[in-house]
């Protein structure tokens, strides 16, 4: 059966450059500490992947630390203020719509007496600046906001609010694991002092991530006792994940224009749907070029995903990390949606092997498994939504 | 130039068929979380992986926690400690030799309070019990001492040492990245609550490792934020690595027996060195098989190693973890080596490709490397050591 994968915001495949490096790459074993030639070949090829993951958001490589993936760099930022003394600054502020690695990472701040504000977003999902605003202030120690959401793809605008946030004396966090390679990512441009990236969102492999750390920005090493990275990340280089990371990195340089083409998927995707699927609502606004959330009245986000599998069809109800728990997507709640909606939520989040034959499988499939699911619904379409 | 590779205590190389089964997992790309077939798929291989690395340990499935290596574990199991109310207990014991990433969490945990004892070894690098039982009392919280040491290679009587740590109350974690896979090592006999696992120690790959908790152990998340590994680690699983691991754990269940041969070339390596370098001294005991650390009087340990690596022979100055901080390393500091000496210090580490004819080709090349040093030193040699 044709397998068409919908669900690219989840983990991407390795690129055929990425695969093809890392096949040579496992030959290449020493330990890049070691001082012999082994060990310099290690090095070296981590140092060529640091500066391609540098050169793709703008930075200095030696602003560049690699670790385990996007949810340690998140727990990394959080872990500076928990270490280090911020003298009268004992507030944080995150948006309402973050990944749970940066709100759990709140919440253990939150346990040791730090103040979280959870700033609101509006019903596409933007940070309600004004509101924002309120709450920053002088005791703000950190602002952190993603720069694309995981679920709806609503992009903020982060060089504004970074420059808030440092107007007010705040150090600057944003997860930009959705973002980067979709839309332009400069670190220079967007000023931020911290930035989170991962590997196997840009067809690089999975237990690769970097933070970006702005030369001369407080840090504090989360996992402590090697001199790995510059003594800010302990623990043996994953040579093989590094330089996966860095190959993927070099060509998602280029990726900008190819994601405009997976917008117009994506955007006939959605009119599709909208025309031929009645009580559906899109959420987010869009400007994540390869995502698209529906909430299908009527009808189970999880029978519908599973009804789509078994024809072939891979997508999420929201985000992968959540998957499980039971509760209504957390974004969707910010952003004031019917939880009833909610829990008949799909992402569907496109990806380079995607094309138009793609889109219209979905909508040869799509219609009728979501009319069969509200045939044996107990929740009548229209009672609230008409 | 045939090569030698005489550092396995550093990495090793991806075993053949750890190379093979990631080769084949490259193509099997799906998040582990999601719940559609290329997750399930994902899922499944990680569960795999698990029941092996579990069987090596003697370990329940549900007691093994993914992450990405050693480092990571032992910082994990010290931050436990600092998140969790220990009530009255607020004390520590590591041994004097641990791996510099336990010591450093030791000391992180020093800066908030805790009272961190260093208990010292003998000249052979073992525990001196007398000495621990002197500081343990009902205030020890913890108690971290490694099963191998990673320079000098002494094994540690870790089921004694658990049975008097436990007797006081306090928990027991023991670091077995470098025991695992060369001598027995069962969570059963040793009754830890912790044990830490390295995957690219066996001939696994790098950037995966595992902490061993016992069932109804205290335990709290490094990494928060996610559901993954039973909510114990966030952040998506790394397939490849842990598949790799997974591979390399099940083979590494039958390789005692080969350590044992891998111990005579050792053997005769040290036998050779002693009688034909005068003015040597080996550091430990000799208890892990794979193991010889050597100090050479007169000779830099560093100009030792690369004059090896020079012509072929690749070997290292203690841990390469601490590589190139220019202080003489704290293990053979602990076992009172004289430091001049402790400076003139190699680390050889037989792994599975070594055969005699790599002793025999180090023997050729090794007693004029080290005669050319000492006759260009500036440190005479007897001074302090006849």
């Amino acid at each position: 059966m044709r397998r068409i994968y919908l669900d690219n915001n989840a983990t991407t495949p390795l690129s055929e450059n990425a695969r093809r490096s890392m096949r040579a790459i496992i030959e290449l074993f020493g330990n890049a500490s070691s001082m012999h030639k082994d060990g310099r070949l290690a090095r070296q090829a981590i140092e060529k992947a640091r500066a391609n993951v540098a050169a793709l958001i703008g930075a200095e490589p030696s602003e560049i630390i690699f670790n385990s993936g996007g949810s340690e760099a998140n727990n990394t930022v959080f872990n500076i203020l928990a270490e280090r003394d911020f003298g009268n600054r004992n507030e944080i502020i995150v948006s309402a719509i973050e990944h749970p690695c940066v709100l759990a990472s709140a919440q253990k701040l939150e346990k040791k007496g730090w103040k979280v504000w959870h700033a609101p977003v509006d019903e596409k999902g933007k940070l309600r600046i004004s509101e924002f605003n309120k709450v920053l202030n002088e005791k703000t120690a950190l602002v952190s906001v993603m720069l694309a959401n995981n679920e709806i793809g609503t992009v903020q605008d982060i060089a504004k609010i970074t420059q808030l946030a440092q107007k007010a004396g705040a150090l600057m966090h944003t997860d930009a694991v959705q973002a980067v390679s979709k839309i332009a990512v400069d670190v220079k441009d967007l000023a931020v002092d911290y930035l989170t990236m991962s590997a196997h969102k840009i067809y690089g492999p999975k237990g690769a991530g970097a933070l970006f750390v702005r030369t001369g920005a407080p840090f504090l090493p989360l996992i402590v006792g090697g001199h790995q990275e510059n003594g800010r990340r302990a623990g043996t280089d994953s040579t093989l994940g590094v330089v996966g990371f860095g190959l993927a990195a070099k060509m998602a340089k280029n990726m900008i224009e190819k994601y405009q083409k997976i917008a117009k998927l994506r955007d006939e995707l959605q009119r599709q749907i909208l025309k031929k699927i009645p009580f559906t609502t899109v959420n987010g606004d869009g400007s994540l070029p390869n995502t698209l959330n529906v909430s299908f009245a009527g009808a189970e986000g999880e029978s519908i995903l599973l009804a789509l599998d078994e024809v072939g069809v891979e997508v999420s109800t929201g985000s992968a990390c959540a998957s499980g728990d039971g509760k209504p997507s957390h974004v969707l709640m910010a952003i004031k949606a019917d939880p009833e909606l909610a829990h008949g939520s799909i992402r569907f989040s496109f990806g380079l092997d995607n094309d138009m034959k793609d889109v219209n499988y979905v909508m040869r499939v799509l219609p009728e498994i979501v009319w069969k699911l509200r045939a044996i619904s107990t929740v009548k379409i229209g009672d609230k939504n008409e």
